[in-house]
C-alpha cells in the first residue's frame, strides 16, 4: 500500500469494535506524524444502531457494501464468532483486501485455511489483537525471536480466570464470590464458561504455539481444564508450599521434536514472574535457545488496549510491511499439523490433596500405591485432626508421568480410608532462566 | 531485498560479533524454512586474529574491503565505540547497505545523523539489539505501540548495575563486595564506569526516549547519577519500608509536553513489576494512553541475547519489511529536538538518610527546614541509639520539586546536629495500572 491516505472499515461496534473506531479518529494526526500515513475511518458496520454511538464515526448497517466500497482498503473485522465473521473475512480477503481481526475462536478453528486464502489472494491478515490484548506478542514471536528455536511457551492469557484466581489468593474468597465479583467489575460475561473453561486460553494457545513452532494447532490438540472447580482449601495449601496458582496455557518442546500443548490450573512459585501477575493482567513467557527467557506484561483485554493492538497492525499493513513479511513467512502452515505428545506422556509434578480418615498408616498407603507407579513424594503438609473425622493431607511429588499419575489416582480414590475424589494439580517449576544470575 | 540469497557481513568478533556469526552458521536452515530466505555469512571481519576462533565462519581483517564486497548485502557493525565503528557504518551507508548495530554509545551521540545518512541513501539501520539485548523492545515501540501516546518509560536497562544491586539487598553486602562479585561472575567489566555511572543506562535511555516521544534526544539531556556511591544501609532501610532500590531510566510526558528524562537509582514499590527484576535481568515498563502498562523482560546484555536481536533485525531487513518502515517512519528525527523539563522542576517523592546527634529536637530541626521549602514527610524511621553518638534517621516525603528539595538539602547539610551529607533518593510510586484490578 503506497497511497498515503489509508480507507479504514470496521465491522462490528461492540467494545473492541468501538475502541478501534474511536482511536483512530483520536490518533489520526499522532500517526500521521509518526508514519506519514493517513488512516481515513470509511465506514463502521454495525446491525445493532444502539451501538452506533462513537461521535464522529461513519457507521452503517450493511457490512458487504462497506467491504466492497472501493475506498475500503483495510477491513477490520470485530464481530467475533465462526459465523458471519467468517463470511466476511473471507469476501474481503476474496477482493485481496487486507484483514485485521481480534477473532481467536475462528483463527483457533480456522486459521490456516484463511491464511491460506489470505496468501492465495495476494493480501494477509493481522491478528495481533486475537491473544494477549494490547502486547505485542504475535509481533514478538514472529520478528523479534526469529532467529530462536523456541523451547516453550507458558503465558496467563485469560484476565476473567486471573482476575477471579487472584482475588481467591488474596482475599480467601471461593470461587463463586471471586466469580460474581468478576462479573461486578466488568471482567466476566454473564456466561462466564468460554474463559473458565479455559477454552479461550486454549484458542490463544492454539495460535500463539503454532508461530512458535511453526506448525498448524487446532483447539482440539490441547488438554484443557478450567478453573471451575477449583477450591479455596488448594490455593491456601498452595501458598504455605510456596505457590500461587495460575492458569497456565503451556506450549513446551518435548524428545524427539513432540510437542506438548496444554491449559490448567498450576502451581506456579511464587519466585516465579508469572506468580506477580495479578488481576486482569496477561503475561506470556517465551524460552527461546539463544535469547532465553523473555516475558511480555499487560492488559490482555479491554475496549482500549485491544483496539492498540489492532491499530498496530492496520499501521504496518498500511506501510506495507505486514503483506510483505505475510507473503514471504510461513505462518501457521496448514500442511505442517503439530506432532503431538500424547498427554499421558507428559511429564510434570503434582499436587495432590486427600481427605483421609483421621488414622493411621493412611499416608503409608498413598505412598505405596504412588511408589508402585514410579512417583516418589517432595512434600508432605499433614495437618491435626481437630474437631473432624477426615482431614487434609497434601502431597507434592518429583517428575512423574501424567499417565502413571492418572493410574494411581484411580487407585487411591479407591483406598477405604479416603474420601474421593483425591485433587490433583499439576506444579510447573522455575526453570532455571528465571533465577537472575 | 527481494533475492532469497542474502550476504551478511560481520564487523567485529568480540562477545557478540562471535555469538551472531554462530547464531547464523547454526540457525541458517531454521531461518530458511520460516522465512525462505538464505543468510549466508560472507565475512567476519575481525583485526585480531586471535579472535578468529568461530567454527565455519569466513575471517578475514579488511573491513572496508568486506563491506565493499558485491556480495555483501547487509552489514552488521558490532565493533561498539563512536571511532571506527562510525568510520564502517557510514561506508555501508554511502554504498546504500543496510547496517545493524549494537551500537548504543554512537547512537546516542549521532543517531539522529547517521539515521538521515541512511534516508539519504535510501537504506536503512536495524538497532534493536542496541537496548535490552534479546528483549524486542525497539520493535515494540516503533510498531506495536504505534497508535499510543507514550506517557512514560521506565527501565532496569544495565544489567551490570542491577546484578549489584540485587546482590546488595539479597545479600546485604556493600558496594564494592558486590561489584567484585559481579566482576568475578562475568557481569562487570574490569573498568565498571560506563556501567556504575549510569552512562549505560542514559545511552539505552537516549535512543528508547527518542522513539517513545518521536524526539531526538542526546546522552547529554537526561539527568544521570550511579551506583557507585550508594550504601548497603539505604538499600536495608528502603527494604524496611517497602521497597527495593533500582537503578531506573525514567522518561516521562510532563506538563505543557514537557520530557523529563532521568538516570538514578530509585526506591521501587515491592508490588511493583520491577521491584521483582533480579540478577542481571532487564526490564522496560511502557505505559500508553490506549495499552495502559506493558512490561518487557529479558536477558538484556550477554552473547546469545544480543545475537537474538541482531539476527532478528538482519531477517527483517532481508524481508524487506524494516527498509520499508525506516523509510516511511520518522524515527529519531534531527529536527524535533526534546523539550526537556528543566530537573530542578520534576515532581518525585524522596527518601532521605540523616546522621543525626542522639539529642532532642533534631527530627523538628529538619522538618522545619523541609515544610520552609513545601516538603512535606510521609514517613519516617528513627531507631534507638544504642552505643553510638549518632542515629540513623530515615524520612520519607510527600511529592516534592527537585529544585525545593536542593535548596532544603543544603540547609539540612548545614545543621549542627547532624553529620553531613544527608543520603538523598528519588521514590517512584506503583502506578495505578500496576495495581491489577
Amino acid at each position: 500500500m503506497s497511497k498515503s491516505e489509508i480507507g479504514v472499515t470496521i465491522l462490528g461496534c461492540g467494545t473492541v469494535g468501538g475502541g478501534v473506531a474511536a482511536l483512530l479518529l483520536q490518533q489520526r494526526k499522532l500517526i500521521r506524524r509518526r508514519t506519514g500515513l493517513d488512516l481515513v475511518l470509511r465506514h463502521v458496520a454495525e446491525r445493532d444502531t444502539s451501538k452506533h454511538v462513537v461521535p464522529g464515526a461513519p457507521f452503517c448497517t450493511d457490512a458487504a457494501a462497506a467491504i466492497d466500497d472501493p475506498k475500503t482498503d483495510i477491513v477490520v473485522e470485530l464481530i467475533g464468532g465462526t459465523g458471519v465473521a467468517a463470511e466476511f473475512i473471507e469476501r474481503a480477503l476474496r477482493l485481496g483486501k487486507p484483514v485485521v481481526t481480534a477473532n481467536k475462536s475462528l483463527l483457533a478453528l480456522r486459521g490456516p485455511e484463511l491464511f491460506a486464502l489470505a496468501k492465495k489472494n495476494g493480501t494477509c491478515i493481522g491478528f495481533e489483537a486475537s491473544c494477549a490484548g494490547g502486547i505485542p506478542i504475535i509481533n514478538a514471536l514472529v520478528h523479534g525471536l526469529v532467529a530462536n528455536r523456541i523451547e516453550a511457551l507458558v503465558g496467563i492469557v485469560n484476565g476473567t480466570c486471573n482476575f477471579i484466581l487472584t482475588q481467591m489468593t488474596q482475599r480467601g474468597v471461593s470461587y463463586a464470590e471471586a466469580l460474581a465479583e468478576a462479573q461486578k467489575a466488568g471482567f466476566a460475561e454473564a456466561d462466564p464458561t468460554l474463559d473458565v473453561s479455559g477454552r479461550d486460553a486454549a484458542q490463544k494457545l492454539a495460535i500463539l504455539a503454532g508461530l512458535a513452532f511453526n506448525v498448524s494447532v487446532a483447539e482440539r490438540d490441547i488438554s484443557v481444564s478450567g478453573i471451575d472447580s477449583l477450591q479455596e482449601a488448594d490455593l491456601k495449601f498452595a501458598g504455605e508450599l510456596g505457590y500461587v496458582i495460575k492458569l497456565l496455557a503451556i506450549a513446551q518442546r518435548e524428545k524427539k521434536e513432540k510437542i506438548s500443548l496444554r491449559v490448567h490450573p498450576t502451581l506456579v512459585h511464587k519466585g516465579d514472574q508469572l506468580a506477580g501477575v495479578g488481576g486482569s493482567f496477561n503475561a506470556v513467557s517465551v524460552y527461546g535457545h539463544a535469547v532465553g527467557h523473555v516475558l511480555f506484561y499487560g492488559r490482555g483485554a479491554g475496549r482500549t488496549p485491544t483496539a492498540s493492538a489492532v491499530v498496530s497492525d492496520v499501521v504496518q499493513i498500511a506501510l506495507g510491511v505486514a503483506p510483505l513479511a505475510f507473503k514471504q513467512l510461513n505462518l501457521l502452515p496448514a500442511n505442517a499439523k503439530v506432532d503431538l505428545l500424547p498427554f499421558g506422556e507428559l511429564s510434570s509434578r503434582y499436587y495432590l490433596r486427600l481427605t483421609a480418615r483421621d488414622e493411621p498408616g493412611v499416608l503409608a498407603q498413598v505412598t505405596k500405591v504412588l511408589g508402585a507407579h514410579r512417583i516418589s513424594l517432595s512434600a508432605v503438609l499433614q495437618q491435626e485432626a481437630g474437631a473432624s473425622r477426615f482431614v487434609p493431607v497434601v502431597i507434592t511429588t518429583h517428575l512423574a508421568r501424567e499417565g502413571d499419575m492418572q493410574k494411581a489416582l484411580s487407585q487411591i480414590n479407591r483406598l477405604a480410608a479416603l474420601q474421593p475424589p483425591a485433587v490433583c494439580l499439576r506444579i510447573i517449576d522455575a526453570p532455571k532462566e528465571f533465577a537472575g544470575g
